[in-house]
Order: structure tokens, then sequence, then C-alpha cells
């Protein structure tokens, strides 16, 4: 139980919403001493449809929108679990900020919209080649395109690892 | 001013998030009686792309995801203004809720998730058809696809004409 508090704390720290990381190095332990995390972000995800939105608060603020290439979209709404080869699941996340326009024609504070971006998150199913995290591969990337903290991202796996519907977090919106 | 803040109050009780509902009777007097609003949900929405999330409190506590068919989308990566003849921009609205599975996750009440569907509204540029309400045509649907309360649909217009974008509230998210 230690290990999992653990988690949770760096968790709490690290992770925006429900998407994150990397698969720490002991994932591949056997096959390479280097971590194994995406360093390329996939292309086109900006065009993928929509499988949910998410906010997170405690130390994050932040708004988010997950999105799916068609893949992972056809398995969320089939049902399908475990998630097929090829799904790939993007979290884009942005902090979270009041909109003075909005709330000046609404006339109280309470509309929030996306800011500045803070990262972008995948997983990327391939069970063979990331059978020792649930058949995910995690990557974060900064919003000019770069991969995240490294520290940061051994954590999105042992976290993925207790959420119910094959380690992941995010359900599909109608 | 009267007129402005008694829409304000409406706006605030009726109006989920950023896009509401529907071309008030008065906006095509000169050619019919009829309430003109959007009495079918544009065909193929749920598989736009994403323009941007948004998050109301106040007495709405909705999250939302706003999409846009392939002509807003182009506009607003573009920054055209107005929006074209065509475009049309989609809010799926949600109820705001705590997520028990991430927040187990995370040891704390941070994380919320869209809750049951509560409307789907819809903006179509057409700038002939709907001239007296700033080009745009407002619709309002129930989450089982019937139209929404026609009250409530006829503060779209005049709520979204304080908006600085041509009418628009939400803006692009990278």
């Amino acid at each position: 139980m230690r290990r999992i508090t653990f988690f949770n704390l760096v968790a709490v720290a690290m992770l925006v919403g429900v998407i994150a990381c990397v698969v720490p190095a002991f994932g591949r332990a056997d096959k390479s001493s280097d971590p194994v995390y995406l360093n390329k972000i996939p292309s086109g995800y900006r065009d993928w449809k929509l499988i949910s939105v998410a906010h997170e608060e405690g130390n994050l603020h932040s708004l988010g929108a997950v999105l799916g290439n068609d893949v992972a979209i056809k398995a969320y709404r089939e049902g399908t679990l475990p998630f097929p080869d090829g799904a790939i699941i993007a979290a884009l996340h942005y902090g979270h900020v009041p909109s003075e326009e909005n709330n000046k024609v609404f006339g109280r504070a309470q509309s929030f919209v996306p800011g500045p971006p803070t990262n972008i998150q995948f997983m990327v199913k391939d069970s063979k080649q990331y059978a020792a995290t649930d058949g995910w591969g995690f990557g974060s990337f900064t919003p000019d395109g770069k991969p995240g903290n490294e520290t940061a991202m051994k954590t999105c796996a042992p976290c993925h690892a207790m959420a119910s519907h094959d380690a992941v977090f995010t359900r599909y919106a109608p």
C-alpha cells in the first residue's frame, strides 16, 4: 500500500487530467535500459474526434479535451475492451481560467475557458511493444512539441494501472 | 440598458455555456410570425472536430465540448471573421460531476467529468436567412433530439449579439 500511496501523491503533483505520461524504464528492463516513451507526437491528433472533456482541480486547475484516433473512437463507441492495437488517445490540457468576456455578458463570474496550453499527452495501444504496462505506451509533450519531464512521465503507467477500463480513466461522452 | 440587464438575467438562468438557442420571432417578423429556429439536429455533428471546451458554474454546473463542421474549423484556424455561410458550431453540454474513480486514485476530490447530457446547441451561419440575428440561426435540443424550450431559445440571439467575435463567444483552443 505504501507504493500506491506514493504514486497517488506523485500523481496529484505531476499528472494533469486523466492521461499521463511514460512507460517507466523497468517496463522493458528485459529489452533495454532506456526509458520507453513516445518521443514524437502522433500526427494529425488535433483533427481527431472527441472522446470527452475533463476538469481537474487540486493543484492542477486544468481544462482538458480528450480525443481519439479512428481505432480508439470505434472501440469506445462499440464498447470494445481491451482497446485494440493501434488505438491512440490524446489529452489536450489547458489552464482553467475565467472568461472575462463571458462573465461580463452573464453578469457574474461563472464561465471558465481554456487558458494557455500546458501539455499534450498520449496513450498508444500496442499489446506486444508495451506488454509490461497494460499494452499502453505513454507520452507527454510540452505545448511546443518537446517531450515532457521524464521523472513525471514515469508515474503514468502505475497510475493508469489503477483505472478500471483497460487502464483508461476517460469514458466516452455521448 | 434595462433590456440588456433583462437578457443578462435570462441568460444566466437559461443558457448553458456559450452557445444558445433560437432566432426570436421578431428576428424575421417581416417574413413570418413563426419563430425561426432549427427544428432538426445537423447530421454528423458528433464526428466534427474540436473547437474548445467550456465549464460553466453559477446555477449551470456544466461541462461542455464545442465542435465545428469543416467550414467553421477552417474559419477558426484561419481567423476568418465574420464566419462564412455554411459554418456550424455545436455545443454539447453535460452536467459537471465529480469522478469517483479518478478521485479514488488521486486520493482527493479534484477530478470532474461529464455527467448526463443536458442539451445540444447549434449556431448555423446563413447571412441571408438569418440577417436579423447577426447571420446566425440558433437551435437547442434535448439529449434525445427534440427541440428545446422555446422561451429559453428566444434569449440566444440577443445574448450572442453581445459577443465580440461575430456573435460567437467560443475561441479556438490550440
